[in-house]
């Protein structure tokens, strides 16, 4: 229906390569409000990419964070009163400084509650969305497929980065598919959180969404193959990915790249 | 007093052996209550073994991410109000779903109302208690033998697993001994809360929790083994043992256990 | 003005030497309120080094944890309204102990809500700030320089610990600094909240504070030097500098050490 390349006259690989050129000259700030099971691997996933995290949770700092940074993540694990409150102050304060952010509604399929708050910010409109299966049929009622999640996408006016086997990428009109990436990626906590902690860094330096969401979720995904390969398990995976994240270069991400 | 092998037709190894097989093949889900310090290695130590983790402390979610698990952790590091509040109602969602659930009544030894709320607690009677000799002390107020262990276990009509050189597993009725481990493990913060973790998931798994929480200590121990053997110190041991999680097979859990 | 050496008849690199060896025989207990990103790392450093971490942040419990501890961390990352009280219970706590406390203003150039509180902290006269230069502009409305450095020093009546490309220690008479450490180290989340509680751990065993905070940054710095040489990207730097700080000894802290 799409040509995978009609998301810009370059391929994924090749925007990925100037994204994260760009990341590592221009190191944006990304403020993360991220569950504490993810946090210290996401801040040092967004530090082997070049970038400057940070993590506070305060309702009364949040709001001066996030204005001072170039990009928001929004994970919705292991969320309590307070980080809600953070929350509605951290995307006031986005959509006031006309910063993208990335909604990463983590295990929206378990609590109901959790789908409800989702949905809420869902209409404050994320810049993009990154999520899997399970949350994906959660919250658009259906089965995740190329036609739902462009419609989807297009519904809510928004990005949408559905993780799988292949990854999908689609603003509602354009749509990638990535198909990298290895199982131990599933195996290890906070993997999810970290990629899309990257698609916030990427947005911050690439205005457009689509191809900054794509970039991102192609270096994380190449970064956990030759990650992989260096790993005796998930335990050392998790340490190589960020070396591989850290020691990436253009060439690699080109020959690895499997567009659909 | 009571023969090791009592605890069942099998011994503590041939238990284990099938347990982790029945982990890997079911991948249970696991609530974990921890500390904030404990999230990350707990979730990659059930990652590794075979389970899923979640880790919500919100009291709007806990009720349902608990329901829709096979067994809970409660884990008293770092404990705050709201957390406090999480506990009550994970509790009560464990017992009302018949899950088992496990308590780490870490550093009770440290703060008297830490040591209040583990007795209230274990009078809501956990299916296991996992705790070491300074835990067992106070909360016991005698001193951890074998004799002392199997007297609070019945008192308590509870199941305890007590950490030390040798780890000792008792009902009331029977108790087990293993021998296994390395002292690296000592040497990393919250491998006794992944630990106990994992004797949460094998409750999910292995009705009798004897059998559950003494196959959980010596995978754990005999991974410890392993990973001690290809470590420089215990930060490169972190991750060997997650990998060891991951790797470990039947024969070499018979080949190395240590059973008193 | 200061000769290096006026901090005591040693060098930093003896002094380190003993405190070190100390460090390993005396097992301090260091209690951490930290935040959630830095908790991990920071406990598995402290261990690495010999000492006994705690990191609660109830209100409830914080002062028994502190009063039993010898020395007190106090790291303002990601400040939430219970731990901001928790600081203030354990501040006093420490203060009625006569333990030794160390303040990491984190990003205080961030947020003035921060900065505000760092200030008042300050004005409870904690035995050692750590911070970086961002941190100590912001404060001490001045670039840092030795000179600003030492006037600050004595205006607070504390030990400033400023990290750089160079160490600079200050009590605002005597000032020592040290070019030792690795690029990787600032690629790496909570490595200065780990130089911080490792400050914190030697002013336990160590009572002139300028010396415990030049042992510690040694210590680390040497750390992450040893390290970096022994990995392959920021991911398996974070392990290794575990592995260096428990395996590191008193020839190769006076082999390295660039006191100037």
């Amino acid at each position: 229906m799409h040509h995978p390349q009609a998301a810009s006259r370059k391929s994924v690989a090749q925007n990925a390569v100037e994204t994260l050129a760009r990341l590592r000259a221009r190191r944006p700030r990304v403020h993360c409000i991220t569950n504490t099971v993810a946090q210290n691997f996401t801040a040092n996933a967004l530090l082997a990419a070049g970038c400057v995290p940070s993590m506070t949770l305060s309702i009364e700092e949040v709001g001066s964070f996030v204005s001072g940074a170039q990009a928001l993540l929004v994970n919705l694990g292991t969320f309590d009163k307070e980080r809600r409150e953070a929350v509605t102050i951290a995307v006031e304060s986005a959509r006031s400084s006309a910063l993208p952010w990335v909604l990463d509604p983590v295990f929206v399929d378990r609590a109901p509650t959790r789908a409800a708050f989702a949905r809420e910010l869902i209409g404050r409109r994320p810049t993009v969305i990154r999520l899997n299966h399970a949350e994906f049929s959660t919250l658009a009622s259906s089965r995740a497929s190329r036609d739902a999640v462009m419609a989807y996408a297009r519904a809510s006016q928004t990005v949408v980065g559905l993780s799988g086997e292949s990854d999908l990428v689609s603003d509602g009109e354009r749509t990638v598919s990535v198909a990298n990436g290895h199982p131990l990626m599933t195996r290890v906590t906070a993997m999810g959180c970290a990629g899309s902690a990257l698609v916030g860094a990427c947005l911050a330096i690439e205005p457009d969404a689509l191809v900054a969401a794509a970039a991102a979720l192609l270096i994380i995904n190449v970064a956990g193959e030759l990650a992989a390969e260096k790993s005796a398990g998930p335990g050392s995976f998790a340490a190589s990915i960020i070396d591989a994240l850290y020691n990436l270069d253009g060439p690699t991400l080109i020959a690895r790249a499997k567009e659909r």
